[in-house]
């Protein structure tokens, strides 16, 4: 009997930290060897012209979810598949949707949803709206069976918490040992902004960028860390549109606040601009927060270089364009404000960095790896397991032909939408096969994981004290 | 015969990115397996209850060196045995000395003392002080022998280079691919401040902090700063010494620079009051820049948290106290400005590091094999052979007991000198055994390799995109 | 018949940005003449040996006035007295409060309170806590009326505003052209340490400073200053007590927005230390936000003499100590929370600033004039008639003897309050005689003044290009 | 007999602080009353629709000077003339220059080119190039007989002072009481770059800014700065050009570091793309510091209104365009480095201000004052006779005509040179009327001073903690 299921033979091992030629034997799903030569196993890679990766961990997508009027497009299934195509091997999405029910209603239904269903592993953040002392005993139940994460909004209608919510929150979340996340935008100056420019007649898709300018992120970032520092406890920001906000971060980790940020692709690779597209066109871009200016993607190039933001996520939140379930919801006249947000993005993720950030020199490979797969496992409680490439590490890998030449399309993404905001992109740079602990997810384009293979990843309590390297971590 | 010439078995993994249990299998001195579980060797180590972490890197110490008017007294055998009894197994250490002939020679002597006497592993820096045609022409050959590194002094008397002759250097490095270290301080103003302070009978050693404040660290460090900027090219800023500096690096990172900076223990455990001990006492803690305040030191380990400052050397440039060699070269009465600069650190570093960074909670493990192994590994091209824990690394080794407890004292440090500015701290956390290349070279305090053991490292050309991920690099 | 009512002769004249000897020459109140030499008057007074400046504007101090569930203990007699004795000769309080019925009956009761009893000039601010529809037309009443400008608290329960409340009287404020000032402190952050404080018994007079630590008084300063960026409206932000929030302020202004600010006489001499004198005795000391450390009172005098705050207020909200209707209305033992807020300062303002500021060197005289009468005059609508010394301007005048020795007392306060909390103080220089129109209103600490020479001043729109110099303006 | 020599009725005065209308009485050629309604007089000015300002101070300007191997077209008759023209009263030239022999040699040369040839009154800054023990003393002694500001050369060939020699300079200063002012240049890397530059064929007018980028004016202004830190001597900035260097001078005055700055119009009114005009032009707008971009003009205006910069001079440096001894003296193909620096600006310097400051809306009519007159004489020992209207002072008054419209050209700046880089531009506000203690010099475009009206003004001990408000000061 050989000794290892599987040998990916002669490819470069690319962790957060190193950079090495090596083989790499897996047994039952799990990395048990790496050397210079390993002997036979059952089944084998050949990888001599391959980047060897771990696979990417994308720390927020949403995926089969309720977002206000609108519903996502993709289930887990095709979520997963997008996520494989585009060589991420772990998801995490979102549970507590106040649609479903009762917190614990809503995590059953979550797993139910993904169970069977998802062809990689993934886990779940809850969804704070309910901060009576019932809402924070179930989530109190929640983060103890494993759902380590919290979100909280200070936006979005009703989904809105007020500072004395968020205060009870950061609370609960530093005695039971869970991680807050934060959507960070000031909701009344949004609604203030939408009223004046909708009274105005200024509905047009660009206006969407006029009604949640920087500031009002801005704005919610230094609030938000204010409640942390007062809290004593470590926050995650999301998706971190442009330099104000980044600054904020950077200021407060210079004081010596735990605070963490992300950014996704819409942020360095849209504009404000692509909003302003001929017709309904605009939709196709329409998140939040809004895209920005060049400026400011430069910024942010800046900030993950420097080490302010530690981590890039898709935020994938798809609705089919041409679609009366999705962006047109409203019709093609709609206002702005009646569009559902969200840009798909899990497939993409992972070659659009590699592509403009690696091979454009702006950051380097070890960063790549860090940014997108050690640091957001590290950060919620993945890690050891997943995220890099280490003896007793989940064999999640990714392979990678680094000087492929692909043009970006939506059928690439194989997700459940009809458009790609990135579509018709020359990237340089493409991930030819996706295994997931040990099993081929996909390879050059085709999926060939199969739904259920992926499985729940309950986390375990937050250590305050940061497990590893993380950038700006004590 | 045995597969490995050596197994360590069943130790826990510390990479700058991971921590895992696996045992490292070891053949003609390199890393050739990491697993689970490896089969039989020649020799074996339980290191069970171990910590197993890269070997330190030193990147600035000061060995058999002549410093101005005093001799270091330490040569590459008793610098070396205190680098092994401290955990490091690479030193770079300094040549081109002006007293040391033309720079060819003086490469000549260097390497002359080194070979035969060196028990780990060595590298040199090249000190710059002729850049006439020739000068640079000489320069130009030392980096193609692989000297890859050049440093520069901005004070300290006929060494001080200005701002014309710094540019013909990084003018240099970047045609011929070598890195600069600079010592930032202004020269004029210490010189000034000196006299002033002298001329009111100011004298005492306490006095050395007030004739350089970190005003002119400050400053030098702008300037270097800027003219790298102008050359389009790296530095790195040795021994940043409190927050007005480290600031001006954070500056310059934030606004897209490639500046590189280290501290070393000494401005993170010593302060100007050291100085101000009774008697002649405080000539032991006299170095340059000077040791700061409290303030500084909680600046310093802010700054290494935020990745503004990446590495952490010794500077170690030793003089015995009790000595009319040493520190009492000028007698007891000297004013500060007689007494050679510099204090003992090669076997204090990592120690220091992790008992007040590590078990302290101000960094955590893999942030501290970053700073003292990893990233000066990268930096000074050492990389992928040094400073990791890799397929294909040389076997440099160190076993960490994570919970001894050790009072310090000069004699544990194995140096030629007769003091420690350390002496009596209590520390947790002991390196029990160190390895270079497979070998074993200290043990529970005992040295056991021997002289002639460590080789010349020639380095390859600096890759201006850093080949892996550095705090601060694109 | 003389030429003028009253000539003072030979005074040595402080402005803004002058100092110059000459006559002044007053009639029907006014100045109407300056020279080297003035001819014959019905009333002359020599201050050959007396600087000449003018009168103190106090835009911040709280007269007769409900404050919660205390009340002030002065009058608009006694307080006006007491603005003379000091050199003040402009009071700025408010009305509007919830407690007083309608904004037009508030304003009513105010102004009848202060007709036939003030000393002195005074004008109101508008407390705003009803922004419906209706409440924000009796506020624009209430400004066309000369009611210039708006107050709004961010903390202190029903009278904390929201966001969307806020940004609902900024957007009035601009149209009626109003200026907003605000007491800005996060309310529910304050809410959640007093009860976390409270719930572990720490009730004593020290835990007022850590129930509202500055960072919760850098929040709302951000805030504000974002909600003021969006609606495009300048703002005075009220009281700033420490480094951290006068960062905020500076922050702003460099960014181009129209940010005013203050601090008071409390901040530049007391210290949290002050809310720990033994037994009650803190209560004397306890105002919001809460006096800080003696680094944050350096950092004050660094941003007036920078320009970041323009304006000095007392912010003048006296309790008496030893009474059951003042301090110790909830008793002795009560926690910090119940006791109210609020210190005297009108009469010492200038004094203290005089001494402590002009004499040792931290501001020079101009500058003194300028925090004092002309930047609050001109900010609030009350230039060219109050704040200076030129012709046409009120005859509002102090002499000063820039020597003189005094020991602060109570009693020299002439306030309704039984005590000061600058009691003891030994300073230099004195406000020897203060004229409201070109009356003694007080003289060598006797009060000539009488009750009803004070007059309401209504203020035209506020002129958004500020109409002279301020720190920070366009 | 009349009690007056001349009344100016019923203009709007405006000093830095204050706007009134009044009668202005002058006698002996000062202002010895101010009032509503003054008697008669020997001569009267009817200033009904007219603003009257203090006469403007310009406190750098080049006349009949030496500059390098070139040599002002103005003489103190022309210079004078231009100054009157646009609405300025006092000029402060240069003495010193190494090519007018010793100190005191040079002194006597430049009072005898001065007196009997200036319309308006004048006084030098001495030019510090020998800082020999003996260069030291002739400065001493120049500085007590009133010329009490010394400037000092970072660049331009052998003008450059090292740091040691600036370390003398600012210790003989402190001493002596003279204000240093300072052209903060980097030298070594400016001649770096222009070797480079002139090495690769880039000789054009437009690599004059690519010689000397911003980066090396903000290195010399961080120099400078901190040995004026180590000196404890307030130093004067001048020609602040952007951002960067703006930066620099504000972070030293928020460390409570007595620095002081200036801009000038070029700054505010000219780019780098003038540099880039067609053929020769280019040359016309060649000075040091390059102009920079629409970004740093926006800077400069900010810093304006923040208080960062405190003064505006004109730099006035006079060369013909279109003259083999002028810009053309290397003939039209030279390169940029060989075109003597400078550009015209003695005339244009107020009205420019005026129409696209105070017209515009950036800075406010008080703000103008005192950027032109009362902070520059307050800055150099002036005041309190010259830079205001008040009593006692010189009676250096400017009428102004606020609606004016006047197309800028060169004949109106009566000045030497055949151009002015302002050609042009269409003003809104003019300087109608120029009094220099009482006479009119200037008045509607015709010249009516006679040369040798103007007399020297020697100036008192530099006050360290500055006499009246300047933004910065103690």
């Amino acid at each position: 009997m050989a000794e290892f299921d599987l040998v990916i033979r002669n490819g470069t091992i690319v962790t957060a930290s190193d950079t090495y030629r090596a083989d790499i034997g897996i047994r039952d799903g799990r990395i048990v060897a790496l050397a210079e030569k390993l002997g036979p196993a059952s089944e084998e890679i050949d990888a001599s012209d391959r980047l060897v990766l771990p696979g990417g961990v994308d720390s927020h997508c949403h995926i089969d979810e309720c977002m206000g009027p609108a519903y996502t497009a993709d289930t887990f299934e095709t979520a997963t598949r997008s996520a494989a195509a585009g060589g991420t091997t772990t998801v995490i999405s979102f549970t507590g949707q106040p649609e479903a029910g009762t917190v614990a209603e809503s995590i059953a239904g979550s797993h139910a949803k993904a169970e069977g269903s998802a062809l990689v592993d993934y886990s779940f953040h809850v969804i704070v709206h309910d901060t009576s002392a019932e809402g924070l005993a179930a989530l109190e139940q929640a983060i103890a069976d494993g759902h380590r994460s919290l979100k909280i909004f200070m936006t979005y209608g009703n989904l809105a918490l007020g500072d004395a919510e968020i205060l009870r929150v950061l609370t609960l979340a530093r005695r039971a040992g869970a991680l807050v996340t934060v959507h960070a935008e000031n909701n009344a100056a949004i609604v203030h902004l939408t009223a004046a420019l909708e009274q105005a007649g200024l509905t047009a898709m660009r206006y969407h960028a006029r009604a949640k300018p920087i500031a009002v992120e801005r704005e919610a970032c230094h609030r938000m860390i204010t409640l942390a520092e007062i809290a004593d406890v470590p926050v995650q920001i999301f998706h971190v549109s442009g330099e104000e906000s980044a600054a904020e971060v950077r200021r407060a980790q210079a004081r010596g606040v735990k605070i963490f940020a992300e950014t996704c692709p819409q942020y360095l690779f849209l504009t404000e601009d692509d909003l302003d597209r001929p017709g309904f066109e605009g939709a196709k871009y329409l998140c939040s927060p809004a895209p920005r200016t060049h400026a400011d993607q430069e910024a942010l190039w800046k900030h993950l270089r420097l080490g302010t933001l530690g981590v890039i996520s898709s935020d994938h939140a798809a609705t089919r364009f041409d679609d009366p379930q999705g962006k047109k919801r409203a019709g093609e006249n709609a206002s702005f404000a009646q569009v559902p947000n969200g840009v798909p993005g899990l497939a993409a993720r992972l070659p659009l960095l590699f592509s403009e950030g690696v091979n454009k020199g702006r950051i380097d490979l070890n960063t790549f790896v860090a940014l997108t797969a050690t640091n957001p496992a590290k950060l919620f409680g993945l890690s050891p397991r997943k995220g890099t490439i280490a003896i007793g590490a989940d064999a999640d890998l990714v392979l990678w032909d680094r000087e492929r030449k692909v043009t970006l399309t939506s059928a690439l993404m194989q997700h459940a939408v009809d458009y790609t905001p990135y579509e018709g992109m020359e990237l340089t740079g493409w991930p030819v096969m996706t295994l997931s602990r040990g099993q081929i997810v996909a390879a050059e384009g085709e999926i060939r994981g199969m739904a259920g293979h992926g499985r729940f990843l309950p986390r375990g309590p937050y250590d305050y004290i940061l497990p590893a390297r993380y950038p700006g971590a004590t």
